[in-house]
């Protein structure tokens, strides 16, 4: 593979006609579920097989990913592309390293498809169960991270999918080219290299007729800003497996241990500030709020996190400003916390059902009722007990690599790994069993 | 409750503007949402108080319930409505005794919310699983069938979800006589009443303002023919959970048992006729389709069901009329039959995947790896070793009643349970665990 080979698409695509756009992505539709089949049947071996030989090919093929890269490099610094996103764009010999380390992962992953699970008797003979299938195809829309590429590749693969992955135009270089690298090491492990079809056009209609043709894509999982999650799900005519606000809460209850509080508060908040499963709103127990806020205000100033507090938080911590209604609602993902004391755990569920996400809230306690009661009562995709919620996250969680994560409740929650790519269908085993 | 007390709806809702119909369904919404966060939390001892009560109302009150009965099948009568509606819409005694009997086998289930399950401990200490919520609020949507209102409530309500009922206006007496009896065993075990709402406008509207309400509404069941199914899905902003058509095969393999195959073959046509689990195309492996196609033809015939075969069939069935390819695609839900001799399993599946409907398919055969290929390779919602189609069902698979059968992939697949109604969140258990 020379960096000749790669091809370049047209700098501009607004001359192209939605019909040639959409005759564009209907054959890619057509060309996934007829790969789809094809996958769904390949066996562990053969499916590993393309993923170790993927690893392979990344790393030999290192030059050619940084040469496309640095294309895509040249033009979002012409393009003026702030350094948030130049640096989520670059990439080096060690992210290629990484790139590949994360696909063996995947490979070494157990595979989920034809697991059976739950095969009962049944009263009239039958033996009744589940087997799990991969869905299908699933369509990919993401932004800047080019290792994307190679992780939803890698994911839909193992579960037995096929993707259609539609990347930013900014990193089409360098998507292209990983592309090709998919592509060689799906022929050289003879499944149909329409596995993972990479979008070499990027315009934004591409987009509208992906999640309107139910046909040929099973599901959709866009990941990037809230506009584009929200323009996603606005048009969608497949299911949507969408991540919208991480609003995550720590609440220290009036029994919680101060040895596990404070590091807890001090962790959810500033291990790192962009991340969904951010602390946004610390919530304290009445009893217990001057036991653990001036110690928890001196953390966090040394960090440099701005406080907002309610007033009876500023009774306690002078210096923090005052929240408003706005504060408990908002995302910052940020070096600011809004900080509540509350009156006991019902109280702080109270909260967390109003301003909440429904993403990651976590109690610190020794009760272990109001643990249990926590644990049921929260209605998010994560709840913790004693615990960070850093930890949300499909690694932590033992998934592998995330495809994503999920702030709905139908089919996913939290973080989407292989099963999430998978669904059950019925199994009866009989022996001439009729009704 | 005297027959008074049923709130009559207006005859004709069409001066009804949108705006005034639009905010009957989000005072629904509003409701169904605060109940829901009251009933997620009821524990299982609550919720059966409430299925106990409604079962015991239900027959206490049958004759209030037959007079509303009576003012729909007059109604249904004079609308010309047809001699199968009429039926599905007429209760008496036996079947609201029947209706009370699927109340309390509902709340003879186990409680599937609160289960934890695959709780694991991670490498950095945290302990890892899951546990199954409900939905939220589920809206229903279905056609002539009064029971439907008592079943539905009461998966609902045992699955710790709110409901908004929305019946078909020929039935609207007999579904609010029954709501009555739903709120008040709701009333009288301590849960909200607005648990079970059922629409007292049935205004085509509501559909569409239904499924046009996330912020309400977590997921819609239509239950009724197609064109309902297709036209809530098509405008749907919230999941559907839907069943469109049963295409089901039965594939006679070379090594099927000649004692299996036949009784097979003819329970899944001939036991019923209309339900969607009725094999519609036999397919017959080559090899022995002159050992069993002259007997079914004899048994078929004997049932007056019309064969319509491929023209290998028609050489040993010279009676049955030529399949057009048309007939491959066509739920018949009615004494006919299409036949077609395939050679082998390979072809048996590739039929299964051009023409069927991913509902559900059955292989007869005493060979171990085509079994096994048949239940891997077979994309549909159910698939069946030497059973007959027919067991497709919540009872048969255990589950209960159904509150609906989807032939989607995503969340369920087959029938649909309480566990169908549920999702699962992720719990993290810590003893201060930071990252």
């Amino acid at each position: 593979m020379s960096p000749a080979a790669i091809k370049v698409p047209p700098k501009s695509t607004s001359k192209i006609s939605d019909a040639a756009i959409l005759a564009y992505m209907r054959q890619k539709g057509e060309k996934a579920r007829a790969a789809a089949r094809h996958v769904a049947r390949a066996d562990t071996g053969q499916k590993n097989a393309a993923l170790f030989a993927l690893a392979d090919i990344l790393k030999a093929e290192a030059r050619t990913i940084l040469q496309a890269n640095a294309q895509d490099m040249l033009a979002g610094r012409a393009a003026k592309l702030d350094a948030a996103m130049l640096d989520r764009l670059q990439l080096n010999e060690d992210r290629i390293a990484a790139m590949a380390d994360g696909v063996i992962q995947i490979a070494n992953l157990s595979d989920p498809v034809g697991e059976m699970t739950d095969l009962k008797l049944r009263p009239s003979g039958i033996q009744v169960g589940k087997m799990r299938v991969p869905l299908g195809v699933v369509g990919i829309i993401y932004e800047s991270r080019p290792n994307v590429t190679a992780d939803a590749a890698a994911l839909c693969l193992k579960s037995g999918n096929a993707a259609i992955l539609r990347g930013g135009s900014e990193a089409v270089h360098s998507n292209l080219a990983i592309a090709r690298c998919i592509e060689r090491a799906l022929s050289d492990s003879r499944l149909p290299p329409e596995t993972v079809q990479v979008l070499d056009i990027t315009d934004r209609r591409t987009v509208g007729f992906m999640v309107g043709m139910p046909e040929f894509v099973d599901v959709v999982i866009p990941r990037g800003g809230k506009s584009l999650v929200a323009a996603v799900s606005e048009s969608a005519k497949v299911p949507v497996i969408k991540h919208l606000d991480g609003i995550c809460h720590v609440f220290i209850d009036r029994d919680a241990d101060r040895e596990k509080a404070i590091p807890i508060a001090v962790n959810a908040k500033t291990q790192r500030y962009g991340t969904c499963n951010t602390m946004e709103t610390l919530l304290v127990d009445q009893p217990v709020a001057d036991k653990v806020l001036p110690e928890l205000g001196r953390i966090y100033s040394e960090h440099g996190v701005e406080l907002r507090g309610c007033e009876r938080t500023r009774r306690i911590l002078p210096d923090a400003r005052p929240a408003t209604e706005d504060d408990w609602r908002t995302e910052y993902l940020a070096p600011i916390l809004s900080i509540r004391v509350v009156d006991g755990v019902d109280d702080a569920i109270a909260h967390i059902a109003k301003y909440g996400s429904k993403h990651t809230d976590s109690i610190v306690t020794e009760n272990l009722s109001r643990a249990r009661k926590f644990l049921r009562e929260v209605d998010s995709s994560s709840v913790m007990v004693n615990a960070s919620t850093r930890f949300a996250d499909g690694y932590e969680y033992g998934l592998g690599a995330e495809i994503g994560i999920s702030t709905d409740k139908f089919h996913a929650r939290g973080p989407v790994g292989l099963e999430g790519l998978t669904s059950q269908k019925w199994v009866v085993l009989g022996d001439g069993h009729v009704r």
